[in-house]
């Protein structure tokens, strides 16, 4: 860096004397050096989505949420959520490599391999993937395949509170779930069992509905009480594997519910946003899948990895915030949507109506 | 349409007035609109992709496939590979409705569902998905959602041949696979002996080696070679679930590793063609498996589909062009690729050089 | 449509039979049918932006906009905005064709040219295109290649307020920038004059600065001033050829200096939609222009257009929220911002708070 | 780099060491270190597409370009026009600043500019951009912002033979032009002469034809007439701008009118890939302008430079292959083309139809 601001220039500002020596392919083969600056884009990327990464965290670490920062932690989300939408993108360039290409140069890797990308296992840890739910790799920990010294960092990680922790701790907060005399989750749950009682009914009471198309249709109602019991923890002691507590669930259905009220209406493109982070990842996942089987067929992968089949497992499996894609199953129309009292719906508005609405 | 060309309008020419009267929403929901909208979109792209699809079947159809229509094949699959990414990214345009505003009106639907999409169950068919290969559908065939008449419609068309068993054709009349006294499968299996045996030594003279290390070097390739004794018939029983017939399996092969002579070029793109059209069919039922467990958690979709889960499956089971994908795991290096006889490489060269090289 | 739902099927829901049957290629060219489904997905795409059109302008039609309905304007304006990418993207689509293959066809079109899409023409009217700032066409208004019907249909729409207007009235609205003793316009004023004095200042005090650096800085400042002097109306009678009035204007920057107070996220979300959507629209006429000129060169384009030219110019003239891209010459850097009174940030804040801060 | 290969690392391997400490923002504005990234990852994508065109140049540097070379420069050619799409999408991240929060940085450039980035320039003047060709800045040759050291460096590549040069170079001995007693160029010729002729009778003879019509249609032939007077230099003088040779146009012609022929396929696509190049460094270009408009308002940009207006001019006046685009012009439908003697077909055949058309 110059010592001058008045001596930069746009080769010094963005390091390009380094940044442009460090491509340093093995091989003489031609489609090497695209390897090396494809992966080294991702890195650069990882480095930025870890650097947004940080922000969201430092706010949702503090004690309350102020608004403007809210609108921060969706500012950083949308970017990451470009960021992946991009990365999934640039794979194409990397199918512009043919197999019998990189059969030049695949064997310069040996033991080295993507899985041992830290920035890429840190990016996990941080959003919330636990060691448990990770799948397996020809019976090995992903672990066995870093450096003691990246073993011990990402452990030091990993005792960090994780992006999902703090959502949920930040969802748990809420006020309008309970304000007042208003229990949301009492009136959610009524408002349930009353349009089930409803649909029943209905069905019950159409009597040109032949008995067999009935009888589907009461089952179906029957699945869809069962799921409901498991929510309201009637399910026998049958419980569902969410990872947010329960005040932070209800929070965000709550959040889904009512996302037209002014003071909703950021907290659910935040959700949204986890929401889109999570189907990227799981996206890029897919696609690495299936250009690792084009690749390398069914053979084993560079550093061993079976490639194709492990990919395709952690794309179904490494899911972080599967609990917000499972509430979809418990919206409730709008019609059948709890009033919110008077108070609640004040209380989630801006203050700049009053005086309008006295005008009024 | 007008009966003189004079009176041709642009408006008349694409049809507009029947076109864009045949929106028909069934509910007030604003989204559904959009629904509607994004559906018609795809089917008239499907439509478009059956049309390339008939001239790319049509050519190879006929008994010899000339140089210039093997072009137009190319030309058709590039399109075809074109739509199918815009169609993935088609549903960005989806996830711009959100799951409770889908809830507004996917009642309407009943037992209606893009399940019957004829010309998707047509194309599915006709690039050369079995029966047999299909995920099975709450226990049912998919053909049980289908009318009678679409039914017997899709049986006529799995009657014709399909696109792989023609490519399996093409591929099988390859000339250059055996020329003269040239078999190019003596010596490809000849070369991958060498091959393996050669890395054998390797190992076992390399002294710095640990005795670990060795003993997983020799693993790997032990389970190489278990792998080329099933391609060679000689897995003890065990075989390979190819779909081409040898011949194909042997040229196809051949392609991808001597795709730098003039006339395999074109037949290298073809190939290609077809495994990014697979990709792109296998990436777009992933990211409908995502947005399905967006749209519906894990309740049962329209038209009583368990949506993810199925169409997941899906993704990895209904692929039709794996042979192609696989055949990846028996590239070999360039460097121990059998050097081709003269007369065979003459043969894959244009005649222009003829005199070219006389006169040097 | 079915009469009873019962009997709706995915054909009957979208109208298959219909829309799939009305592709009418006039020749027997091969890639006319890729020519006539590409142009009618374009005019179903166009339907939806009209219909997500039609919400935004009703809701800005009214005399008040309430904070729901504002989320319905940005989520209309993000379907949109995507809905416009994927329009740009589908291009790469025409260019699967060649132009030896468009001219196979193009004979056909006679006098029929995508100047005649009347839903694209409705969409500039209705966004607030004027016709006196359209780009003239062979010297001609664009109205003469309309039919009597369309071009009085169209004098219909310009009758009607435009998008244009409506945001303008709705920013003129915005209530905190004259609030109690408060006036935005004044602080920012006197902002802008400190910050221009403080500037010059520390150029003059600066010793090391050679005098030619000194100049051009000095000159730098010159500029700018000259650029706030017209917006402050002292520009000695020359002025800014705004579209939106004063009040507009201020309130705009108002909402791009403050965003982050909570009442001002959602507005900042709208701006920047418009802005998306009026870049968009210039891209997709730029990349419109570089395909005419890949087709027909540089000779007259279907129905008589200059095809390149012509385009490449509306996409720089036929620009409508000018103003919001004019306005990011006059923000000011955040250190430099007004500070807010505090009555005046508790009017834009949520009423959740009060309690909170009481309990504090 | 690790000394022996088993040593080698991913972090090794891709220097990340090195690489992730290359980001210096030099303000605490948030956003200044996505600046940094996306302009890094942009210089290493320019680094990629220089080594693609080394070997693209390389082998049109030779006498002769073989067959298998002329694949390459196509895999080439696709690779680099992928880059080019990804770059452009690539500004997106960009957008995800706001105009105020690059306000927090943007002074830290002081004179440095995205204008002294070498890799660019080198690119530009490789492909064929020439000194005279581009657009002025201020007033002042691109040329005045670059260190002395770059300016004789970007005078050495000025030096070497440019792209557009050794593809010119590389056309003009396209053997079939001229061969045997066949002269393209008069059989083209003539070719023209008849369908002009042909559909000026056709106009006379048309007695429904109004006398104003009648008048449109011979304008419009003369129009066309005038333009291939200017081809065959009938034009009084005037002359069309080409900037490849006459042997070079019309082998550039004669490719694209008998692409089907086996060995004119790969070199039309080797042509399709250079338009499609150029037309994405004019879309690149022009996305970037309609970004500098939006961040900087109509303001000096950073550096100096007036932003907008001047990369938008460069959009257009950049162009380097032209003439490419141009030759639309002059193609004629496929039912008025000369038909090619036996002799010349059979040359641009392959050799292996022979023993195939003896057995028949």
């Amino acid at each position: 860096m110059p010592k001058k601001s008045a001596d930069l220039t746009y080769k010094s500002y963005l390091a390009l004397e380094t940044l442009l020596q460090a491509q340093k392919p093995l091989s003489p083969a031609h489609d090497e050096m695209m390897f090396v600056v494809l992966h080294q884009t991702y890195e650069l990327w990882f480095k930025l989505i870890l650097f947004e990464l940080d922000r969201v965290q430092k706010i949702f670490g503090a004690k309350t949420v102020g608004d403007a920062d809210l609108r921060l932690v969706s500012a950083s989300l949308s970017r990451v959520v470009n960021i992946m939408q991009l990365l999934v993108r640039q794979l194409d360039i990397m199918e512009t490599m043919t197999p019998l290409d990189f059969l030049d140069f695949r064997h310069v890797f040996r033991s080295a391999s993507g899985f041992q990308s830290m920035q890429f296992r840190e990016l996990e840890v941080r959003l919330g993937l636990r060691a448990d739910d990770r799948v397996g790799y020809d019976g090995k920990s992903f672990e066995s395949f870093l450096s003691e010294e990246d073993r011990e960092q990402l452990h030091r990680i990993m005792k960090r509170p994780a992006l999902l922790d703090q959502v949920g701790g930040w969802l748990a907060r809420t006020p309008f779930v309970e304000m007042g005399g208003f229990s949301f989750w009492k009136a959610y749950r009524k408002a349930v069992m009353d349009m089930i009682e409803g649909d029943r009914e209905a069905i019950m009471k159409n009597r040109r509905m032949p008995a067999s198309a009935r009888e589907t249709e009461l089952n179906k109602l029957k699945g869809m009480q069962a799921q409901f019991d498991l929510l309201f923890d009637k399910g026998g002691g049958e419980t569902l594997p969410w990872r947010f507590s329960k005040p932070a669930l209800q929070a965000a259905l709550f959040i889904n519910l009512y996302r037209d009220q002014p003071a909703l209406q950021v907290p659910f493109q935040v959700l949204s946003g986890l929401m889109d982070l999570d189907e990227l990842l799981a996206l890029w996942r897919y696609r690495h899948a299936l250009m690792a089987q084009r690749m390398l067929g069914t053979k084993m992968g560079s550093g061993g990895s079976t490639g194709h089949d492990y990919l395709a497992a952690t794309a179904s499996k490494h899911r972080i915030f599967k609990d917000l894609f499972a509430l979809s199953t418990f919206l409730i129309p709008r019609s059948r949507l709890p009033k919110l009292p008077r108070e609640v719906v004040d209380r989630m508005g801006f203050r700049y109506w009053d005086k309008a609405e006295d005008a009024a």
